[in-house]
């Protein structure tokens, strides 16, 4: 059964359809115990802050109530997919208190068998319930904490209508498609023991884990030892397997789902979940059972053979994706194999032959004939076709090589296998040992990018946050415009639509429009006898530089009626010039046709941020600013400013850079200074008037420091405009005294506040903002 | 007491302070009794639009359930408050059923005194209803029905405050303000005589009023006559006066609230309302009663002595006003008079001489000194003095003059009063007759003038429409930006604020953001499983240029995904060229970052304006055109066309202006076409394909022609989306077949659908928009 199956590959070359073959669906579900700082099994309760484990599509529980599961959604690329796990990954990680990923498929630390804990579900689960204590009786429960990663694939159905058109014969396209997925997972199956071989690494098991120690056995610590020359415990005869082997036919979607209704009838197995193929056909809808696999066909396979990969964070790299993936390809393009009993015993043989193929230097194999060969030559003789088929496909050839060519050597040489690498390790530092300190090293890696949605990096830092958050509470998030940053958020009861992070259905229409303009939410707050600045509005440049002699000598801040992040504003000290004026001015009508002439008012501008009936944060803005070194200029205190990480632009950052534009070179010049002075040591020179963190200003966390009254002062000026979700600015004498009607000032509110610069301040802590935003949304807690 | 108050008059002049002195504060009352089309005072209720006549504070009625008043705001200035009276009139004449408002202070032909309904005013209003019960029978219903204009004035504080710096002397401001109305008050009575002259115009009674005919009186007609030289019964002897002449003192607040709480106490009057006076004093809030005023002071005046004028459909010129307004101002700046008991009978004999000074050539009156002088020369006296005042304070002089001018005219030949051109006026055609025709002329015109708010022109239509609305069923509404029509709308149980007549607070933001994005609306809509135009998004012009393969061939749309009113939209004929397409998308990507190309569902485009759970309004659009008379050039023809008053721009108009522009010159060309060709006689040729009103095109009312199904689509996309104003634009193969799942397809939900077109159709019905969202906004109904 050499070569491929030419009609196929021909017809994909000519009628250059190659772009499609590399398309296709992934998901990945990925499973890891969480344990204690010791490597012991935790036995605390599935953390609260991922909801319901019934209901959060992204992060549950399998077996047991200390085995995570995170299962990324349908994606469309490997890469795609690939960030999805890692952010999932990062999400659980600094969720757990104390606890840790265990990073390895073989157990930690385990108690004895009665207290391992099975996962609770409460009322609503108490099916969920009893069929884990009846796997806990059949198999026992520790062998269930044995944890791994699915791969679930399906090809572009572009692929699949190309090959359709050409090749369906008057058969219908469920049809057509079965039989292609049934194609592709014989060959999957027959083909398996490679990626069981590259991908193993589970050779090592603690005792507490209960096997007994025999001949094949050798220590690794005191309290681990592997089995020579097993490279996966977790995919071998001693892993998680059915009680026998059942074998079952592949050759129609009805002989396939007929016969595992048998052994259901039988009482073999209590459903299609228990029958642990190493790949499993499956409708495109979730939870469909046998009769609708049978009624609707194949929509994708789940790929079940792969070890947790101790030596990356994921779990799995995305190399052993890609090839996994390419193999798939290999699967569909090789022709249909004989699949009788007799080869699916052979292609077992295999399976069992992989896993202690990883340390003997003379390994074998059955070949389609059935005999035992050379397991190197049968490997190489794949990668040689893999090779062929990269380079006639002719995509991503490079990439794709070089993978094959690392997969090649670890054949090669079995010594860089990861279940020998890993043995070798294991003894230098203990099974426990290594193992949590790549627990450790991951959760520092996952705290240090708690920031950023890898993958969404094009969305703005709020909206990043509000997906976190919603991913960790299994809100199911659906991007409908990425640049506009729209979002719809469905927790099954109702689906809210999102736009950057707090443009949602809580506020009306008029609240809005009432808050987009200045002018109006100053009068409607007048009309409260709310304090606020003093001021006249223009509607024309001529009119309003005509009111300078009103204004002359008054300290006064210029800006546009309707625009956020302090564009467009100025701020003229009380011995401004006309000119001064009359740009400002200028400014300020280039962003909206009406300009505003306030009064200023001294004091310091706190930031409360309030959503729903509470204020989340309160935060002082610090205007742009340098400390000087006695040495270096304006200009370079600033470039190096610039270069904190957490400074970049557009909202994507938790601050941002400072700007040397014009305003700055006039709140300068206002100074007396310029962007080539020096300021001397430790001097703090400000670069603009204003403190929006938009403009390069520094957050600083005040939400303890504040005098409650100024919080009471906020709700009751959102109330009053009856706003849900807002950002009110008041000025404020002395955050420490009680408000009176003179010592603070209302100076804006506005209506799409940045959520980040609370979660993320400059110096303060985490306001957990996102959470705030989906409480009000979907009601308080955790669906 | 010739001259004026030097003092005031020098300041003012020194300071330059003449503009503040033609500032002030304006209000009129004015009521009219309905009538039926022969002149008979109308027994029917006051009508339900008006909503509760306790609340609605522009439109009640007076004693009698047959008067109406209608009250305009305080404005500032006289053509505003002129406007807005006739907005009123304008409102009311239209929404009455078969009904006029009578014209003329004097009742027009009355029933027998039972048969005179006094106002109800349900449970709320019991005092109410009592009060006119004490009054009909101390005065007599019939005298209660004759009716006037009441002119509420207060000058501008900026003038008050300006005074009072330079000769408030220590006293307090409110104190001040109270002793400059008393002096104005004091002058007023001085001189009222001089305007009851002027403004006279009830010279005439209708028999069936009830008084005797005697030997002065001369007839009209068979059922009317008039008194010798009487120019105002109502404010004569003969009119609605205290049964006793009352004499109080203005010398101060304390005496004058005194006074009259010493008639109350007397049991002369039941309350401060009940004092008669042609003049009152006020404190600024309107529901204050005498102790109000005694402890807050006069806010401003009350003038009572206006007649209605038949001869305006206001009832009142705006010259009188303007006339009025400078004899307040001849009050203030002439010398504080004395006012004893005598100085207050003179002029109440005044007051008596003036109202029979009509049609003698040698009228008296009672001079300073209490002699008797000629009326004439008196009279002309003040006139010079009013024209030297003008000439003094340099201030719209030439028309100030005019209108004194007029005056005197008026003086000099009393036979161009009001009341004696009406006298002759009412002898040709009959007392009844007369009025008749009068209040039917102003129907007329009041009919035309429906489409416009008077003074409001710079706002969009559908603002217009819903202030037309709001003023009718009595809700407050303030504008709070003109250039944005944004108002508020109160109906004192809760503030709704509105921008644009449909953006409201019942509309959430989200929603509003959906709309606004196209992508997202058909992405949402598709999810539902209603049928949206198959198409594409591209975000850069060069990926979108690429597609154009894709497309070729078939009739498409291109437009921007984020603008209203068809701005950006091309229509591509499925023979388009390259460079068609490539235009259409530069046109479209100038609005919006992302276009949106779509296939072009053919058939008619119906806009369904869902006003909460109802379809109020069903319109087809006909895209811009023109029928040819086989003479004229497309471009004659449309410049013909636009001549249409209908036809305005940017909203303001219930129909837009043809544009020849870029678009439609594409139009035109892909039919072969230019705009210097000749269309044959009655030939249609589009000139756009889109057909939005706001480009042109022709709007038609199918509201009742189209199948209920249809609208039952409409209400369900609304929904999906949540909104609650929407316009829906469904393309409909046949709107008389019941709808079903290929036979319509959904184009658009647009945010904020345009209402006055269903109230202005090219043709059809008026589907009163405004008042379906009042009703929305406040409740079902009238408040």
């Amino acid at each position: 059964m050499k070569g491929f199956d030419d009609k196929f590959l021909d017809y994909l070359l000519a009628e250059q359809l190659v772009p499609s073959v590399f398309k296709g669906e992934f998901g990945l579900e990925k499973e890891n115990v969480r344990v204690d700082e010791r490597g012991r099994l935790a036995l605390t309760p599935h953390p609260i802050e991922f909801g319901n484990k019934l209901k959060n599509p992204y992060i549950t529980t399998d077996f047991s109530e200390s085995q995570i599961e995170m299962i990324t959604p349908v994606c469309y690329s490997i890469p795609e997919v690939y960030n999805f796990l890692e952010n999932l990954q990062n999400i659980v990680s600094v969720s757990l208190k104390g606890e840790y990923l265990w990073p390895q498929s073989n157990p930690p630390i385990l108690p004895s068998d009665e207290d391992i804990p099975i996962a609770e579900f409460g009322v609503e689960g108490l099916e969920q319930r009893k069929y884990r204590e009846k796997l806990a009786k059949k198999y026992g429960k520790k062998k269930q904490l044995l944890s791994g990663i699915h791969c679930n694939f399906s090809f572009s159905d572009e692929l699949l209508l190309s090959l359709y058109e050409k090749f369906g014969h008057g058969r219908l396209f469920p049809e057509f498609k079965n039989n292609i997925y049934l194609k592709v997972t014989k060959n999957f199956l027959k083909y398996r023991w490679l990626l069981i071989y590259l991908t193993g690494a589970s050779p090592i098991i603690h005792r507490s884990f209960g096997k007994e120690y025999n001949d094949f056995c050798r220590p690794v610590d005191d309290e681990s030892y592997y089995y020579q020359s097993l490279c996966s415990i977790r995919n071998s005869q001693c892993g998680y397997k059915n009680q026998e082997e059942f074998l079952i036919s592949y050759e129609t979607l009805e002989d396939y789902t007929g016969e595992i209704q048998a052994l259901i009838d039988e009482g073999k197995i209590e459903n299609a979940s228990e029958f642990y193929s190493p790949i499993r056909l499956k409708t495109s809808c979730k939870e469909g059972g046998l009769n609708r696999l049978k009624k609707e066909g194949i929509g994708y396979v789940e790929l079940r053979i792969f070890d947790l990969n101790p030596f990356v964070k994921n779990g799995i790299t995305i190399e052993d994706l890609y090839l996994t993936h390419l193999l798939m390809i290999y699967c569909l393009l090789k022709p249909n194999p004989d699949f009788s009993k007799r080869d699916q015993d052979f292609a077992n043989l295999n399976h069992d032959l992989a896993t202690v193929a990883g340390v003997y230097e003379n390994s074998k194999i059955y070949n389609d004939a059935g005999k035992l060969v050379s397991f190197k030559e049968e490997a190489l003789e794949i990668f040689m076709e893999l090779e062929d088929l990269v380079r006639q496909l002719g995509f991503n050839v490079e990439y794709l090589t070089d993978i094959i060519q690392t997969a090649k050597e670890k054949v090669m040489q079995p010594e860089q296998t990861y279940a020998s690498i890993l043995i070798k390790a294991a003894k230098k530092q203990s099974y426990i040992g290594f193992h949590m300190q790549k627990a450790k090293e991951y959760l520092e890696e996952s705290k240090a990018n708690e920031v950023k949605l890898i993958g969404y990096g094009d969305l703005e830092l709020s909206t990043q946050m509000l997906i976190q958050d919603a991913i960790k509470r299994g809100i199911i998030f659906d991007i409908l415009d990425r640049r506009e940053n729209f979002l719809s958020f469905n927790n099954r009861i109702k689906k809210e639509y999102v736009k950057q992070a707090t443009m949602t259905s809580l506020d009306s229409y008029s609240t809005v429009l009432i808050m987009e303009n200045k002018v109006v939410t100053k009068q409607v707050l007048k009309e409260h006898n709310f304090k606020v600045p003093l001021g006249e509005n223009y509607d024309e440049l001529e009119s309003a530089k005509k009111a300078y002699k009103k204004f002359k000598g008054k300290k006064i801040v210029v800006k546009p009626k309707s625009t956020n992040f302090g564009v467009g504003i100025s701020i003229l000290d009380d011995d401004f010039r006309e000119e001064e004026y009359n740009r400002a001015l200028e400014i300020a009508l280039s962003h909206d046709d009406t300009a505003l002439v306030e009064e200023f008012i001294s004091g310091k501008e706190y930031r409360f941020l309030v959503i729903g009936d509470e204020v989340v944060g309160v935060l002082l803005r610090v205007p742009a600013n340098v400390q000087g070194d006695g040495r270096r200029t304006i200009r370079q205190l600033v470039e190096e400013k610039n270069l904190d990480p957490l400074r970049g632009e557009g909202h994507r950052t938790p601050l941002e850079k400072i700007v040397l534009g014009e305003i700055e070179e006039m709140c300068l010049k206002s100074q007396g200074k310029s962007f080539e002075d020096i300021p001397r040591r430790d001097e703090v020179v400000f670069i603009r008037e204003n403190s929006n963190i938009s403009t390069g200003g520094d957050s600083i966390d005040y939400t303890e420091l504040v005098h409650d009254s100024y919080k009471q002062l906020a709700l009751e000026a959102a109330k009053c405009i009856g706003v849900a979700i807002t950002g009110v600015d008041i000025i404020i004498e002395n955050i420490r005294e009680t408000r009176n009607e003179t010592n603070c000032t209302i100076i804006e509110l506005n209506f799409n506040p940045a959520i980040y610069m609370h979660c993320y301040p400059y110096r303060g802590k985490n306001r957990r903002v996102g959470d705030k935003v989906l409480d009000l949304l979907f009601g308080n807690g955790y669906n």
